[in-house]
């Protein structure tokens, strides 16, 4: 339990002070960060919001409310999904895409002084392998619908 | 980077497990269950909201949300802070520390084979060492008002 409880209090504080950060300098929340990280590098820049909320710590509700925010900031588009007509896609504008070039060089900087700067080399290679098996070791993990995931 | 995205991919993922094995054995969210072990862990039971938001990676609207639901449900109540008169206490009920005392077992049982199981001990100990000294690692960490934080 105690590396469990370290995992959270680590990354609890790490994204409260990588959000103030991106807050003081664009103006930009670190979960709309993540949003436009993970549209930006899907191939067509569009994402099913089932599968967004799976990648990013928010319920379907919370995910909803953000993107509907995003969107009204010209961020993100929202669009009916052409293979499911029941899903409905989240895509990265042109806007967002110069906002996510604008914030990456704060949030690298941060993530370097605050997590990789604060580790020793050996450190980061074993929590990069362990967690990315801690990842991967449920049936659920990865891409999934939330059908999928609740059903697992 | 690869071990800060590890990081968040295996916090996501586990938060996520963590949930819904607690909404089906007990209808609790992870969420939930996070505010009643912080509140259970104080002297008295009883955590500033203030405070409290710092703990859990919840904004101060979230967490009022949040704790309104869960005084609804009787696990907390609401009380002005004696010390602060502008502060307000979140305090666990005795309904609280029994809902928490019955999930226990289902969430130590997850953290257990989602996260414990599937790491050697060194890499256990590797983890929780740095990611202490992560979550230590800044000025706001720790117990700190919001506006405390928000100046760091």
């Amino acid at each position: 339990m105690r590396a469990w409880r370290a995992l959270l209090g680590a990354q609890h504080r790490l994204s409260r002070v990588l959000d103030l950060e991106l807050q003081a300098a664009h103006g930009t929340s670190l979960h709309d960060h993540e949003v436009l990280i993970i549209l930006s590098e899907q191939p067509d820049g569009a994402c099913r919001m089932a599968d967004l909320a799976d990648q990013v710590a928010l319920s379907r509700s919370g995910l909803t409310r953000r993107v509907d925010r995003m969107a009204e900031s010209g961020l993100v588009s929202r669009q009916p999904c052409p293979v499911d007509r029941r899903g409905v896609l989240a895509r990265i504008t042109e806007a967002g895409r110069r906002a996510l070039e604008a914030a990456t060089p704060v949030h690298v900087a941060g993530v370097r002084q605050h997590f990789v700067d604060v580790l020793a080399s050996e450190e980061l290679a074993v929590l990069a392998e362990a967690l990315e098996r801690v990842a991967c070791a449920w049936p659920g993990a990865g891409l999934t619908t939330a059908g999928q995931a609740a059903g697992a």
